[in-house]
């Protein structure tokens, strides 16, 4: 480890590519000749305009987005977007989600201020340990959208195949699973994503939304900033944006694209959870709180069982150099957090340390 | 110029001080033996809460912030805070607006969707070239508050002193001159600014705020994010900040204590602008826009009075390695931005400059 670098399992802000960083270090005294370092570029000069458009193009190759969806960059991460999406989506209709863990109930509690909505499935009943069956939901006629969140980081889980929406939009919340494996983008209305899970720096979320869902008629009381419409109509530039994340997460894209694109990520992500699913299946200690088939790749809670011993692994994970191991208040035990950043070796090393701890705990 | 740095007259997002880009390389890879970048760092860690207390309390310091009053970093720049302004503070009563140029034009138009706005002073009928008088302003009793542009990005201005609000509440958008001399902060309710201009990179506001102006009881359609009192309850990070920002800004907040403060950067900022301005007063060429006395120590907007030399004044410019000379599209002609971080060198290059165009073309 050239830098020293630790092996870090927080759940977001998270790793970024090491040569990514790389790539930064070297361009923060004068990005490429101009003079500057990007975080002092007007966002109207031409050298900025052209990281933004780049960093849109990337990505828009590594996900196959269609011409028919915006692509926005938008401040105020996921808590602006639980309001943004209800206030921008939801009509005179009913909005339905799908409520798997603490970001979608955060996300229902929001919307219920801007209108009607129904919880047409859920896996409360089991401390979200699963996620519903979706193929047949009871969906009124005059749903708006269908909301799910992916994959929710606390709780561990994803969606093994997107619900059946019966011909209703569809939006999801990808922020913990954002690029890590293919996605087809035409299935969805919305996808939205905090990028300081999966990409870059906190401070941003990327929206990808399908044009039609753009509304003119907002209510009054909405500020401009919250409607989807004031950012495609002005290239995520009606306001400064954060320049400092489009450029970061748009070096991301590039290294994706550079590396195999997102079918080479889900490849290498599967093996990486793999490494630590499999043990935790034999281990006689460590037990993983989520049903196999439902299991996120990203997000991997587990637990011992017995609070004090999850705390004294937590305790030797940190002195032996792994950080953010411990799991999220509202679930408790441990919780790895395996973005493509993560290299195998240390899921690997991570592994190992837990093996050599269950052996000297029997 | 070590790293062949240009003199950057951006109005913002612009220059930040050399020796603090230089600090943000070194630690790129690894802060301070963390293993990790600022970036990847969990929001709700050790290493990253020091940062971020350690900027609140360099900035209350360089301040004197009274105890009474909150700091909040905030994510959305001055467009949400144009919303969350009148959300918060606007009751049953009248927000007052002071009307000085583009930035208060936009807030007062969003204001408007909240309540009742009343504009009690205006400089629109001479293009918002001076401030107009705030000594006796016509404020009705139940105003809520009384709200200024401090200094006028496009315009150039920036206020002699501040409104006599006859007892009640200032507001005051400081984006564009933040830090930019001594300011005594129990003079205003809520002071907010952009930090893209004078402190770091964009994606973050600063707001400053009397405790007693928090409400708990705010509209249902107001979304959780734009509740000021949301991020004073939870020492802004309600939800993942905007952590790269607040790390950078707290590298300028300390780089500026320890170069004397406030005072020192007012007799600073004082000294570079007059080059620039006592070169105008006497050119035959060029000519501020600004009556005198409410000059901008930041934002100093200039022309020839000839739309197609002002064109070739700000191509010539850019040839000889000057950036963002163009005055804004609203009033055209020039402006150079000369925030904290530009060098009194700059002004005084850009001087000799327009001294020998004014020569070599008489």
């Amino acid at each position: 480890m050239k830098y020293n670098r630790s092996y870090n399992f927080s759940a977001g802000p998270a790793m970024m590519p090491e040569p990514v960083l790389e790539e930064i270090a070297l361009e923060l005294m004068n990005y490429n000749g101009s003079g500057m370092c990007v975080m002092e570029m007007s966002h109207r000069s031409k050298v900025f305009i052209d990281i933004a458009a780049q960093a849109e193009a990337d990505l828009r190759k590594l996900m196959g987005i269609p011409d028919n969806y915006k692509v926005l960059f938008v401040q105020g991460g996921g808590t602006l977007q639980f309001a943004m999406v209800p206030i921008n989506l939801l009509k005179d209709g009913v909005a339905c989600y799908v409520e798997t863990g603490t970001w979608s109930k955060k996300a229902i509690s929001e919307a219920k201020k801007y209108g009607q909505v129904k919880v047409v499935a859920s896996s409360a009943d089991k401390n979200f340990s699963y996620i519903p069956d979706c193929s047949d939901l009871d969906i009124p006629e005059n749903c708006d959208y269908v909301y799910i969140c992916e994959n929710e980081t606390i709780n561990g889980t994803t969606f093994p195949k997107l619900p059946n929406t019966k011909g209703h939009v569809l939006v999801s919340d990808q922020s913990s699973m954002f690029l890590s494996r293919p996605c087809d983008v035409s299935k969805y209305g919305l996808i939205w994503a905090g990028v300081q899970k999966n990409v870059g720096p906190a401070g941003m979320a990327v929206v990808i939304i399908r044009e039609d869902l753009l509304k003119e008629d907002l209510p009054e009381y909405v500020p401009t900033y919250m409607s989807y419409k004031t950012h495609a109509d002005n290239d995520s530039m009606y306001n400064t944006p954060n320049c400092w994340a489009i450029y970061c997460c748009g070096k991301v894209f590039r290294y994706l694209l550079d590396n195999g694109g997102l079918e080479a990520m889900a490849a290498r992500n599967e093996e990486k959870a793999a490494v630590l699913y499999d043990y935790l299946d034999q281990s006689e200690l460590f037990k993983g709180t989520v049903v196999k088939e439902d299991r996120s790749l990203m997000n991997v809670p587990f637990s011992t069982g017995d609070k004090d011993i999850d705390a004294d692994v937590v305790a030797e994970t940190k002195k032996a150099g792994f950080d953010n191991l411990k799991g999220h208040r509202s679930i408790g035990g441990l919780r790895a957090s395996i973005y493509n950043a993560m290299p195998k070796e240390g899921v690997e090393a991570l592994v190992a340390f837990l093996k050599e701890y269950e052996e000297s705990h029997k």
